[in-house]
């Protein structure tokens, strides 16, 4: 079996305890060689500095989370969040990032049309990949587990985020999580269909139990997740670019940072 | 619009409160025509008493709670699951049940291996079909919502149902939960599918927030999710079946029962 690429820190893992300038920081002590920033700890430190420092300690940025979230409940929501998003493209462009992470959004409140709100997802897509196209950005199109459907992610499946990328083509590829996409029947088929289009690679992994619907994924080897097998997979559609841990975690978020950085580089080794 | 299918009580909508006997007189109360069962409240009962008041009381048998799980984590507890299912047969054609519903079971424990779980479902499936088939009994696959896979259900989604169903042929459905299908990109083009192979069509809602994966169901029309419109899909795909109310809620089973059927039946009218 080959290596899982190279090691990069999504910021969210450690969101609660550490701001970038920190985050940068343990990346470089701990020997990580990547990072992978959210958008309010950027603004915090404010965009240029932000791109600077990371450049200055060396790090590859393996994506910026997050933009999309398209679905809104009236013309002037939509529009806010396209405008948004050509903010999180001019910062991706800036950051150097390999991707700009897109996510679905959620139903807009009161709504109970799925198909409308994914078709605000596709129609605000189509607004902005010009701007990143332009900006050289690619947008990583990255799909939920389902029971983030109703309030995060109308964005479900590999199958569904592969049939906009190839619709959509030039400057739109996907990202990979292991916990979103791990129970699908469709994964082989569908990490073999996304061949050129994986433009980032994430993981962390399922406990059981799950305790909370968001904030209780687990670190690499916690869970059920056969992480090297998908790893496998996407490595046989082409992909080798970095393998970004990110954790949502209420448990690991209350751990010291640098243990959970020295535990997430072990188990990268030994559970990726 | 057409009006829902006749109402049915699953049994576990009002588990914690009413034994067998109890949700068979409250569906007499309140003008509910059928019931689904679940097995350890049948057993409570004895199966020929079970049978015989459910029949004097004129209630149809929507479906029988429930059967399958048949990964295990070696040769003994797999034969242990199929042993199980041809007894849940003999007491689904003892009530005289539309069908018995199949559920996938979880990982084995310890277990990383989805496709390897996923093929002792099949396995398992193949052995209890022939038992199936001579008494009559229906098989009704019901693929559960995908944050279920690791500990409940590798069986994840409708068209992985379907291709089973499609392989097995004679006296194999599915059942379709709203639930636990709503999300799925997939829903239409599946529904349309699996004309011929709709043994049941389930009801409840999906709640926002969501605070637990298995025990905060909503009360139909408390939630985001389109029931007549999935509703409409299974009828154009021929079902003329009834609708099943199944609700696995902590809190609906603080309340009491008789106000919970009261309310499903108006949500039944007004909801589905």
């Amino acid at each position: 079996m080959s290596k899982p690429g190279p090691l990069s820190l999504n910021t969210v893992t450690v969101r609660d305890r550490w701001n970038l300038a920190q985050c940068i920081e343990g990346c470089a002590r701990h020997g990580i060689p990547g990072l992978s920033p959210w958008r309010d700890k950027v603004a915090e430190m404010g965009l240029a500095a932000a791109a600077r420092r990371i450049r200055e300690a060396g790090l590859f940025v393996s994506g910026l989370c997050r933009g999309g979230m398209f679905p809104a409940a009236d013309a002037a929501g939509r529009q806010t969040a396209i405008e948004d998003n050509l903010r999180a493209i001019e910062e991706a462009h800036a950051l150097g990032a390999a991707c700009l992470v897109v996510l679905g959004g959620g139903l807009p409140p009161g709504s109970k049309d799925l198909p409308a709100a994914r078709a605000m997802f596709h129609d605000g897509l189509a607004a902005v990949l010009p701007a990143a196209r332009a900006a050289g950005v690619t947008i990583a199109l990255e799909p939920l587990h389902p029971m983030t459907c109703a309030d995060r992610s109308v964005l479900s499946t590999l199958g569904q985020a592969l049939d906009l990328a190839e619709e959509f083509g030039e400057g739109v590829g996907i990202a990979l999580d292991v916990y979103h996409v791990w129970w699908d029947p469709e994964l082989a088929r569908q990490v073999a269909r996304a061949r050129g289009r994986i433009a980032a690679f994430h993981v962390c992994d399922w406990l059981v139990p799950t305790s909370d619907l968001v904030f209780d994924r687990g670190m690499m080897g916690d869970g059920v997740i056969d992480i090297p097998g998908i790893r496998a997979m996407a490595e046989a559609a082409g992909y080798a670019g970095p393998c970004e841990v990110e954790i949502l975690s209420r448990r690991w978020w209350a751990e010291d940072p640098d243990q959970v950085l020295r535990l997430a580089k072990e188990r990268h080794a030994s559970a990726c």
